[in-house]
């Protein structure tokens, strides 16, 4: 086991109607937020609404920024900042899923900064400090919720990253399930796939976290129990709650605690495909995921063995990327690039920008050779 | 799932030689401060050299009370804040396991708001406030240094009661897993036995978490893997660093989330012998846990057998029950009061008392057959 610090400072409120504390929460931030969120869905799932009326009950004053894209970008984070700026506002509500949560907590950086984002991203900006943020999560997928991590993309330098800084935890963050109920099911499939790859990225890292690892097999099992019945029943809020809770503990440190590292090869190779063609997150993650794992079979094969005994009761390499596949195919997420709607003309510029890149893990180093490999198995 | 809300604000520093940032997270909390320990181990494994090096070499003033018993005492947590007031200290730091970290918890309520150690125990004290507390932590086992909870005894009302409120979490814990090594086999056992129970009184909770009940048996298992290794090695790093991290779990939140409540009936009953015959608290749970489900095994048999299912693969109420008894055999803990030491003769005082304290869980209620099928059952 190696050396860690436990500090995860956000106060995170859970259920039915927990947004009802959100007015007390604000107006111990200040007297002026600005409301940062995407287009539609929080419109009519309620929690703009309830959060508005709760900010306006505490006689806080009101900004909004409302353009954040569903691949969040570095320039609708500097409009948001300068919104900000100008209203000389105290602290920041986000209202979405990952996007627009990580889009505001660059934004809480720029803010207290006077940087870019893309400078804040690139790790130029030293000391960092941010304005405080609430989160009102929307989308069960990310962990955004409850860690200090954000990704942004550049469409000019052709780059997907994520940064990391103790700063960034939520101050607070508010998970009604219910507001998740109206998330169609491509979306809620994402989302389940993306909560299982937050757990194999920690799972494939570096280091012995015996804990960790029983603490993955808990939640990818909470989401292959209750993830195909939710996709019968989207409307159910007791299963929208524990795929939600599920989402948030994937990716709030306890999968990675006593770990040297977590790999995040996946996501990295999963992110050119979102910058190429839009692909939303979760669904590059299904396609990526089991050509991974196929790639990976003859270099850790004890290791991929072992996640089968945890998952599948088997301990066999092959039973683990075939049930997990099988796994993200009945929740309906692609595991093909030709399911993801991705023609054949694209295959080379995919892998020469995964090159370009130099798309790796920090735990399984891959070379232009494993890039090719797992391209085949991709398609 | 129950509405809840996830929030701990402690630093929690694990691993070999973490201690090394003591004195940096020491300085941000005042110049003066109160050492507070029991007798003898600490001194011998290295703790309180190095905390008092650290605080020495950041210039903080050192103020010491080393009077906490095992089974602590609120007289002595009277006295610890009368040391801390007369020297107008800024903060606590304990060293020890749980019975010096509750009474370090508690003696940070009596010295911000004056009053007395029981009148804080009996929620007399209104409104809480307490001066910051660093725990530094010797015995893997009641997870007091991850929670805001402590447990005190007083002779004067024959009583041992658990205190809850947010202000009790230490604002840092220092966990080095050396500083375990040399705790002897018998209180290595309670430990692990203690772990156990915490995790069993919140699965025995009301409310249907799923999430939560995984966690349990992630747990649980963990123990039930490394706590026999540990128990022929005491002085592993490693295995001591997996039982410590197991144990901080077992009581930080993760298996509650999502509850309505634990039940915590054990603790109840188990507190009447640790009163009446200073019984280590684990040497109690390890003798009344299995005799509580032998008694509940008619009223909840298939939350037993459940149990059954996750740690021993088989879905049958005598399978948890025999399981988990044979566990805390294998690592030596006592599982009959005759095996804790308790002659005959006691049996009528034991009773007494667990009458006259009407011990009982909040989820599963307890009446007088209940506590006196029970005690047959721990005979």
């Amino acid at each position: 086991m190696e050396n860690f610090l436990a500090h995860i400072p956000t106060a995170l409120h859970f259920g039915k109607g927990c947004v009802e504390q959100l007015g007390e929460a604000g107006s111990r931030l200040g007297k002026r937020a600005l409301l940062i969120y995407g287009k539609g869905s929080v419109l009519k799932n309620g929690s703009y609404t309830d959060t508005k009326k709760q900010l306006e009950s505490a006689g806080i004053a009101i900004f909004e920024y409302n353009g954040i894209k569903p691949n969040p970008l570095a320039e609708d984070v500097d409009a948001a900042a300068k919104t900000g700026i100008e209203n000389d506002i105290d602290f920041i509500v986000a209202i979405g899923g990952g996007s627009v949560i990580d889009s505001a907590k660059i934004t809480a950086v720029c803010i207290a900064t006077g940087a870019s984002a893309w400078d804040v991203m690139k790790m130029k900006v030293k000391p960092v400090s941010a304005i405080p943020l609430i989160a009102v999560l929307t989308l069960a997928a990310t962990g955004t919720e409850m860690n200090p991590v954000a990704v942004l993309q550049n469409p000019g330098t052709r780059e997907k990253i994520g940064y990391r800084h103790e700063r960034l935890f939520p101050a607070h963050s508010f998970l009604d399930p219910a507001y998740t109920k109206s998330v169609p099911a491509n979306y809620t499939a994402y989302g389940i796939v993306d909560l299982t790859a937050h757990c194999l990225e920690a799972y494939f890292g570096d280091g012995d976290a015996s804990l960790s690892d029983r603490f993955v097999e808990a939640i990818i099992k909470e989401g292959m129990e209750y993830g195909p019945m939710l996709m019968k029943d989207l409307e159910n809020y007791d299963l929208r709650a524990r795929i939600m809770w599920a989402a948030t503990n994937a990716l709030n440190g306890l999968t990675s605690y006593g770990r040297l590292n977590g790999d995040w090869g996946v996501h990295a190779l999963g992110h050119v495909l979102s910058f190429l063609y839009d692909m939303p997150h979760g669904a590059t993650l299904s396609i990526v995921y089991p050509a991974w794992l196929r790639n990976m079979k003859n270099r850790i094969p004890d290791r991929i063995a072992q996640l089968g005994s945890q998952l599948f009761g088997k301990e066999d390499a092959d039973a683990a990327i075939e049930g997990l596949e099988a796994f993200f195919s009945v929740l309906g997420s692609p595991v093909r690039l030709s399911e993801g709607g991705l023609p054949k003309e694209s295959y080379d510029d995919i892998l020469k920008l995964m090159n370009e890149n130099e798309c790796t893990g920090a735990a399984r180093e891959l070379d232009n050779d494993d890039r090719e490999n797992i391209l085949k198995f991709m398609v």
